[in-house]
């Protein structure tokens, strides 16, 4: 591999700069990924087009310089492999044709057919096989929980209504989803690895609406699971994973014990006292917030150095936004961002 | 006053049970408040009239067995009396006919008129009168910061776009808007406090949209000047602050410096680890899910106790939600939860 930097950054050896990556890093601000979208006439045509997801997958690694690339899919993969039905309403988010919500519901649930999701898989081979080397490809997928809000809810919420009144009335229902999701979605990433994946992602984006009680029964102990049953090594060498609660900052302690090497952290942690905390178990992934983006080079890049000092020396960094970019981000600010990065960077993780 | 209890609690004094009240408890998921609301024609005439204003603040204590009563009125009163223009368009949150993003606008901005506010200390007055002494009667405010946030993006928003924008770019702007502000904040709860308000309570709903060094920065410092600046005794009695940021519960250390007697929590805490980091200088608000509401009754009174025994026994605790109730509570399930609050408490302060 010519730019290893991101995997080593994952299991805390020393790297040649901070390696960076950007969630979200294939997607709207990108006026070439505009482009094949509206060719491949909606977002799960695009998704579920091996070809077209490889060629959006590529797209920011030639504008910027980053150290991984992250396989372009959706979150929601894995429901729709229940045969839930996902859809997408225009100028919507994410919908389900139908919701898991009665215990007649939760019983006929079925694991997520494998077969259902070979275009994911094939996407990997393909984008594994274009890169050529060059970066690592990032495998992934939803969170049991987060997985569960959207079977539940039927889409995204802004309450979680429906998922916190099954969580407090009947949280045996929930613990039956959570059950089967957690089985999915360990097949899912390795069949991901399988196909080529060389570092995998667990997205927990809604784990943090949940009680520190409730996340940690809910959403860590299935993350947990997951882990357990993934893949540990591939091609020789040991396939590192991330693990990522969006709101999380609370409960790192508790998640360095959930069997991923690095901690995706969002923007409202200092980085450095998160490193105090977990920093000698876990590497940490992150954690600019994505709206500085919309501000100049130089306030991004104060903003960059600001938190790689706070970081500080030696391995285990992975450079990273808090959450996906914004749409409304003018391309050349992330340029200037993984610029930045890596000046500020170079040799800070030999120390 | 007949039942003090709220307010000995945020002094850290004993009571006879864990005080409770309920963030919003004056609001639509009461019929009557509805009523009250037709009545008025629209939310903000409810709230521009001290009559009904004091009406629906009264209604959720005839009902529950509260421990204390809160002013209604809109978080947004304050940029209204700068000459911005609040209107709620139907079926979306609060608007403003102008935003304050340019050097210009920001310089030309003027304090708060204290004139233009007479109705929300007439509603006070009132208020406190009708209570005749039953329970205790809190003031508020929105945040410096949390006010700038409106002020700025003209509105609510997912991703305070604008706020950022500035923080980033401009990030004197925001000082000079946030110093405004303050000072705004700061005779505004004087003045509430002179018409007959007995606790305060800082609302920073959005000061967890930062990071960790912009919340500092940017959204505690500027508490902290408002704090400062409120009269600390009043009829012979002190009258005790609470702060409150939503999404805040990474900073409670940095918080119990801000000049509060207590801080809100929202739910992701857990209680008794929040009263280890500070719970020997400050009394803790909070904090129960609002959607754990929707469970049963049975549902709801294992989570009060969960919460109760988290905190565990001593001065300190006022029991609350973690954030506002939701207009799609069933009003007996709060009821629920008053009484439940109140039955699992009696005594656990007095050890």
């Amino acid at each position: 591999m010519k730019n290893d930097n991101f995997l080593r950054a994952l299991l805390r050896q020393p790297t040649d700069h901070t390696p960076i990556w950007i969630m979200r890093q294939a997607g709207r601000y990108l006026p070439e990924y505009n482009a094949t979208r509206k060719k491949a006439g909606s977002f799960l045509a695009l998704a579920k087009s091996p070809e077209l997801a490889c060629e959006v997958t590529l797209q920011p690694l030639e504008r910027f310089a980053l150290d991984a690339a992250i396989l372009f899919s959706d979150i929601l993969t894995i429901p729709d492999a229940m045969g839930l039905g996902l859809y997408f309403a225009e100028g919507e988010g994410p919908k389900f044709e139908r919701t898991v919500r009665t215990e007649e519901q939760v019983r006929k649930l079925p694991l997520a057919s494998m077969d259902e999701l070979r275009y994911v898989f094939d996407a990997v081979s393909l984008i594994r096989k274009s890169l050529d080397g060059r970066v690592p490809l990032i495998g992934f997928s939803g969170s049991p929980f987060t997985l569960a809000c959207y079977m539940i809810e039927g889409g995204g919420s802004d309450d979680f209504r429906q998922v916190k009144t099954m969580l407090y009335a009947r949280p045996d229902l929930l613990h039956a989803i959570l059950e089967k999701n957690a089985q999915s979605v360990t097949a899912y990433l390795n069949a991901q690895i399988a196909a080529g994946a060389q570092a995998v992602m667990v997205f927990d984006t809604w784990g943090g609406a949940l009680s520190d009680a409730a996340y940690r029964e809910f959403s860590l102990a299935y993350a947990k699971k997951v882990f357990a049953g993934v893949t540990r090594t591939a091609e020789g060498r040991t396939v590192p994973r991330i693990f990522f609660t969006k709101g999380g900052g609370l409960w790192l302690e508790a998640m360095a014990d959930c069997g991923a090497d690095a901690l995706g952290l969002d923007w409202t942690v200092d980085i450095g006292a998160a490193r105090q905390r977990v920093g000698d178990r876990m590497a940490l992934q992150g954690n600019m917030d994505p709206n500085a983006l919309f501000a100049p080079p130089e306030a991004i890049e104060r903003e960059a150095k600001r938190i790689l000092e706070s970081f500080g020396r030696g391995p285990g960094h992975v450079f990273n936004l808090g959450h996906g970019v914004s749409q409304f981000t003018p391309p050349d600010h992330v340029g200037a961002l993984v610029e930045a990065v890596h000046r500020h960077s170079v040799g800070a993780s030999k120390t």
